[in-house]
């Protein structure tokens, strides 16, 4: 057995099921190993982004890592803001980086990079592979690596020589590492600070704490102690719709954010962090948070939060309630393509156990609203601000949780970086939706512009237009297989959005906004 | 003066007169500044891949450096592969990368990522500009690193606060820093082996030894001597056509390259590095080169090797000579597209002073023959095997040299990492022939796959299928503004290459091979 061959069999072993590849000359032995043994579906993205984003978007629906397969350092480096997204997300990865053979690293042939040093950017765990023994070995390690709560990336990188030695040998799966749990005293610090209650009780929301059990908990609490729950602003995975929490979000826009934080006097982090402004601007605070505010760990993202909320409701004696009604669904949006009009349609139309892979930027800042009474749904964010995220998310998540339809609400500046995943989209035959938000300029920077207060000119305006040409989003979509439509109106995007919903595989909608 | 302001008039003092760009947020004030101060011409890339490979190309034509403007280390990442080939091809580039404020960057918000990291992978020059007063100065040091022989990748990191602070300097050009120079035992030793003469003595040429000046000294020491010329594999500019010395390059197949280099006894390299293969493979050897070849170095790649070569010459006595006669111009083919049929009709139809971005992989091996009697044009190859820096390079080649036709060979696999370049060609109406060698596979891969032995099944053969869907390359260059028209006989290919000649703008021909 050869070295690729037992990196197969050992993934495997450690439930690697799925594999997106761009892969390259380096790696022609585990491409063959793929070949040869069974048990792993191996996806093609015409571009390591979609490649990296797409085993972004798996892991967080199936809750375990896909493998990719990346070709060098520069094939890594294509494939390092998704895995950047990633990182944020804490959503398990496991690079396989097919590179030079150990002897010929040496001769710096044009190809040779610093792989290591790339990856180290995005995950604290980074090997190479210099042994065919072992190899099997550093496999069930990766994804070992990958499963650490709250789950990260990690990179093994496989010279080709490792690959094709003879002397492979499988190694079983390692155990999953236990996650550790809150001590007592962090407990009852937030219990302590719940029950003396009053206004200003904030429970702040990340990570796993979003997810179906971690709501109800949170629902549990907030019913028995009326303190208010939020969110972090961008999430890898939240449960949503009829019958679930309907969390806010700490918003992106600095002014926006310290206004809906502001009177926070207490903060309670559940798998969270102290929001911190995207950037920082000239006078302006950098976070959301009063400055006067006390900040309680219950739980860090790296420890179970699931359960520490629940030894708080427990020790709260909160008691069982109702699931939340969310009030009714929407009526569809009519007329004109506001975000509250195409949230409602949105909300109105969507199936039940939709996905909505979020790249809407600027446009979706309101789409929570109405979408909260939709049948219930999971919704997923870009997390790292690395734009290009929401395509292969989309196209990841379609193939995590098969038979789920998929909703991608992406914005046009956003999709140009990893538009390649439409072709995946097709070659898979997923069922997404692509709702191509087209303004056909990067809003969020006209708006950051302005804030810099300069009267902008021709060259300026010319950064952030993405008209002169316009993209032909419905060609573009053909050209890649996908089917295209257009809308104008709010009706218009529903008849559409209905049509996609009826048939399989891949529609896109260009709507105009 | 802010820090954005003193950092565009320091560059433009620097004689940096192109950025091509996708900024973001952080780069607002950066933003604001090109667009008060006249002088530097931007070029929008709809993501960072365009940007570094256009900056690569626009400097291996004007022969100075373009900045580039990125976003935060995820927007470096995404033009790090094409950075990659900009290091192999030691093409000067500026990067400036708008980054997180410095007292913004320890609370880790989303986009906070190991920007320095990630470019020293790509150069050895990594600054971030710490204080408004210095980042003038910083940027005339970033320019003068990227000028040091024979040209490198400079990266300066701009965070917001130095960017948008009162109290910049504007800095002076600092002076390009002298080329080392060959000693005479390095000359000496070269003219001794090529006064011995004899069979197997080749001088194998790199950088600017394959431009003009530098090809008309080789020539006139092949003639003195009988002495072989050859150049290395893939080289940032070769001087080709009419009057000029053909020169061989060493192939890139093993197998070949071998038998190519077999007999070479003395291996002069005029900055050059003596070959090695792009990988390893088992039991075939890493370099061309017969172990029992004796190596000399006239010029290491960061020597002045123009000067060497003519100091070779003076020294050797070499007379004059006139032009090399490289035969009649070819007819242009016909019936099939074989690859010497298209190769033809690139030499029978290309204008004076076009210039050819390569990246035809497997289908281009064989172009050189059937295009040294062309008329006198530039030849330019992506030189670090990170596929995707063709069409971007095609794309700065266009802005750095204009008036002067591009001709980008364009492989299909390798075009889809950045055909976001299309939509720059089309707003800056550049003068662009793209010739997309639509094979509808990884040709090269599929022949790697072969080398390994096995016989591919379904999920071998469909990695290196970029069938299913097809792509519609028509419709895709349509999608973006580039007119286009596809060819399926090399008469058909001549007649829709003239036809784009005649015209001005982009133009993409779909050629099915």
């Amino acid at each position: 057995m050869n070295g690729a061959e037992s990196l197969v069999h050992s993934l495997l072993k450690s439930g690697v099921t799925t594999c997106f590849t761009n892969p390259g000359t380096s790696e022609m032995h585990f491409v063959a190993a793929l070949d040869r043994i069974p048990g792993i579906h191996c996806v093609l993205g015409l571009f390591e982004g979609v490649v990296t984003g797409a085993a972004d978007g798996y892991a967080r629906m199936a809750g375990k890592p896909a493998a990719t397969l990346l070709h060098c350092g520069p094939g890594l480096a294509n494939g390092l803001a998704n895995l950047h997204n990633a990182r944020r997300a804490a959503t398990p990865v496991v690079n396989i980086v097919g590179d030079q053979a150990t002897y010929h690293r040496p001769l710096d042939a044009p190809l040779t990079a610093d792989t290591e040093g790339f990856a180290r950017g995005v995950g604290p765990w980074v090997r190479t592979a210099m042994d065919v023994k072992t190899v099997g070995a550093d496999a069930a390690a990766a994804v070992q690596a990958a499963m650490v709560a709250p789950g990260q990336v990690a990179t093994l990188i496989l010279p080709s020589d490792t690959s094709w030695n003879d002397g492979g040998i499988v190694a079983d799966a390692l155990p999953v590492l236990p996650t550790p749990t809150s001590s007592p005293d962090q407990i009852e610090a937030a219990a302590n600070v719940l029950r003396r209650g009053g206004q200003g009780v904030v429970l702040l929301l990340g990570g796993v704490a979003l997810h179906e059990e971690g709501l109800a908990l949170a629902h549990r609490i907030q019913a028995a102690t009326g303190c208010r729950i939020v969110a972090q602003g961008s999430n890898a995975r939240m449960a949503r719709g009829q019958g679930r929490l309907s969390v806010e979000r700490v918003p992106y826009v600095v002014d926006v954010a310290v206004k809906a934080m502001a009177g926070t006097k207490q903060l309670i982090l559940a798998g969270s962090r102290k929001p911190v402004t995207f950037f920082a601007y000239p006078n302006k605070p950098q976070t959301s948070i009063p400055d006067d505010a006390e900040i309680h760990v219950l739980a860090r993202p790296e420890q179970d939060i699931v359960e520490a909320l629940a030894r708080l409701a427990d020790l709260l004696g909160c008691p069982n309630v109702a699931p939340p009604d969310n009030g009714s669904r929407p009526e569809a949006g009519r007329g004109a393509p506001t975000p509250e009009a195409i949230a409602a349609t949105l909300g109105a139309l969507m199936p039940e156990g939709a996905i909505i892979a979020d790249e809407s930027v600027t446009f979706g800042r309101g789409f929570f609203a109405n979408t909260k009474a939709a049948p219930q749904h999971d919704w997923l964010n870009v997390t790292g601000g690395a734009i290009g995220g929401g395509m292969p998310m989309a196209t990841g998540a379609a193939i995590g949780a098969p038979g789920r339809r998929v909703i991608n609400m992406q914005a046009d500046g956003s999709a140009m970086y990893t538009v390649q995943s439409l072709w995946t989209q097709a070659r898979e035959k997923l069922d997404v939706t692509t709702v191509l938000l087209s303004n056909r300029k990067y809003q969020i920077l006209l708006g950051e512009l302005a804030n810099v207060g300069a009267n902008p000119g021709r060259t300026a305006l010319d950064m952030m237009d993405l008209g002169n040409p316009d993209i032909d989003w419905c060609k573009l979509a053909g050209s890649m297989g996908v089917e295209a439509a257009r809308a104008d109106t709010a009706d218009a995007f529903g008849d559409l959005l209905a049509h996609s919903l009826k048939r399989s595989g891949p529609f896109l909608i260009e709507l105009m906004i």
